[in-house]
């Protein structure tokens, strides 16, 4: 006789993660490989923050500050707000776990969009919850739909905003129309994990919405700030929901080159511009691009772009792969004929549309389009 | 009205790390702290593992490899097994967290030791499992009753060996013995976290144990290797079991410096023997100080000694503190007679002993013992 799991487990459908570039050159034998699949910053790690990291390292025998004392204070400083508003997880990925792990008992219900962010549904299916998914409009956020969803049994609501995979948003308006009239204790789980590079002066701060209703807003460090290795992401909200959510962390969470890290990011702002400018030129040359090929694809507020390539699955991710280029098939979302390109460096982003044009005229049965 | 957390949440009590150097410096105004509170390696991390993270460092904007590949390979290498029975985790602290939420319902039973480390129960309590206590007999944890309180409600018996704070082992015979008649379907959980310290011939290694019954063995780099704020520990076990808690792991848990580092310090061997013999020759001097002042303590096999101090509750580890002196209270433990104190560098145990036996001269009103 086996070993059974909890039955909730049975049913969980696991994240599959983009491809690591050593993996691919590993599987395909290849030496130049470019990583455009999970909307890391091309630019490197902040600067600032492998400097403060070499300082400590000495230092790395001993266990972590368990409260990220030095880091919540920057945070809290930059952000304005009090250091008890705060709680860090290993990356965002784990706020979502701690919010389950703290509210959500099986068979609760949390209502997510469809398609979005895959580890909402993933976390909460371990934790044996009901999955509402409210499908997406025109690749957005359909809030009045998911308002509509909420139950007197909806413990969470998720909403990334902007959201991945579409990289649209929801504005200042729509938010502040979907939390009027939520209960009291549904928790409006806000991941603004790509916070740092929407430029739209609709899109709203979520801080600024802290106290009404059972607010968490989420950031991280992986995105913007070049860290996604030492997983650090942040969690706002009232002081109740926080202290519920220390409860059940595990009291070293944060490693500590990861609490470094972020410190000297914090203070980076040069690393920040620069990465946003480059986000904003590289999205402009391959919107153009596209454009050209008579591609479609949906304007995004992010550092990636949801391309639709086909009217029916075509394995472009794949094809692109044999190229030395990754990009996120868009399979685990149900979505084959689209794929996600995160917005490299310029000579990323020309390879990419290079590759790109290449299985497109390969397609067209070597028959190039007019010009 | 206020928001509500799960039920088994409200009656969790939370885990008390030991304080951070950093933390003492800031309450109490001091400037030379010392911590022998953690079980840290005093001699600091593995040198190779610094010169390895060093290289990476301009690679921590790309997530991590999710499966640990390359750390796999080379654990699986060296312990001769092979890599699907392993599973990495944020300190093997997330691996009882992985156990539990792959296996334990809420009402589900686990079995521990009382006292022993207190995480087990902590994480337990978060799953809302009922949790029976078996009380260590001699400061060694009692085998045969343990398995007595294994009913077939049990999911999970956990096991530290050697044991926290006791220092104590399980011998093969004993070990042997309990494996023999438990049942299939209830995982035994045995923690090797200072596997690396114990140098005793009847001391099991817990993988020659694997495949008999439904065993678990986890170790850790944060003690031995010195890489404590990295949070890297693996657990051993059969493929079903790692299946089914990959199925409940968080992608990226396991940060890429944690990985780097992991696989430097493995090859350290020097680092490693330089560390235990430190520990030998820390013990066998603390021993020797310990005995000639009338004070009683636990043998140890690991790096840290549990020491019985006065006949009621005398606030030793706070007035050690106020010296610059952390050791760890075993208050959270219910033993506030007793303090743990990890074995540090010479200088290190010298203070100890010295500030030590100023405070107990002093509870005799400054008339010293014969010497």
């Amino acid at each position: 006789m086996g070993i059974v799991p909890r039955k909730a487990v049975l049913n969980v459908k696991s994240y599959q993660p983009g491809k690591p570039i050593e993996e691919v050159k590993r599987e395909l034998g290849l030496s130049n490989v470019i990583k455009m699949a999970s909307n890391e910053n091309p630019l490197g790690p902040s600067p600032k923050a492998i400097e403060a990291i070499k300082k400590y390292l000495g230092d790395i025998n001993m266990y972590p500050e368990g409260g990220c004392f030095y880091l919540r204070q920057a945070v809290a400083e930059k952000l304005k707000i009090k250091p008890e508003q705060l709680i860090f997880g290993n990356g965002s990925d784990e706020l979502i776990e701690l919010v389950l792990k703290a509210f959500v008992d099986e068979g609760d219900e949390v209502v997510v969009a469809n398609p979005t962010f895959l580890m909402y549904e993933v976390a909460s299916s371990v934790h044996g919850a009901k999955i509402k998914a409210v499908p997406t409009r025109y690749f957005k956020y359909d809030l009045k739909a998911m308002k509509k969803a909420v139950s007197k049994n909806t413990k969470v609501v998720f909403i990334a905003n902007p959201d991945n995979p579409n990289g649209t948003y929801v504005t200042k308006y729509e938010l502040e129309g979907f939390l009027k009239g939520i209960p009291e204790d549904t928790i409006v789980f806000l991941d603004e994990a790509y916070y740092d590079y929407v430029e739209e002066r609709d899109y709203p701060n979520g801080l600024d919405y802290l106290g009404k209703n059972n607010l968490i807003v989420t950031r991280t460090f992986s995105k913007a700030y070049g860290l996604a290795g030492l997983r650090v992401g942040f969690g706002v909200s009232n002081p109740e929901i926080i202290k519920y959510m220390e409860t059940v962390r595990d009291p070293f969470n944060v490693n500590s080159l990861g609490q470094i890290g972020a410190i000297g990011a914090l203070k980076d702002k040069e690393f920040l511009s620069k990465s946003k400018k480059m986000v904003r030129e590289g999205k402009k040359f391959i919107y153009a691009e596209l454009k050209a090929m008579g591609v479609r694809y949906v304007p995004s507020v992010t550092n990636f772009i949801l391309i639709e390539l086909c009217p029916k699955p075509c394995g472009i991710a794949e094809r692109l792969l044999k190229k030395g280029v990754i990009v996120r098939s868009m399979k685990a979302w149900g979505m084959e004929n689209f794929i996600r390109v995160t917005v490299g460096k310029e000579s990323e982003n020309k390879r990419f549309i290079r590759e790109l044009k290449n299985i497109i005229l390969q397609g067209r049965n070597i028959i190039p389009p007019e010009q």
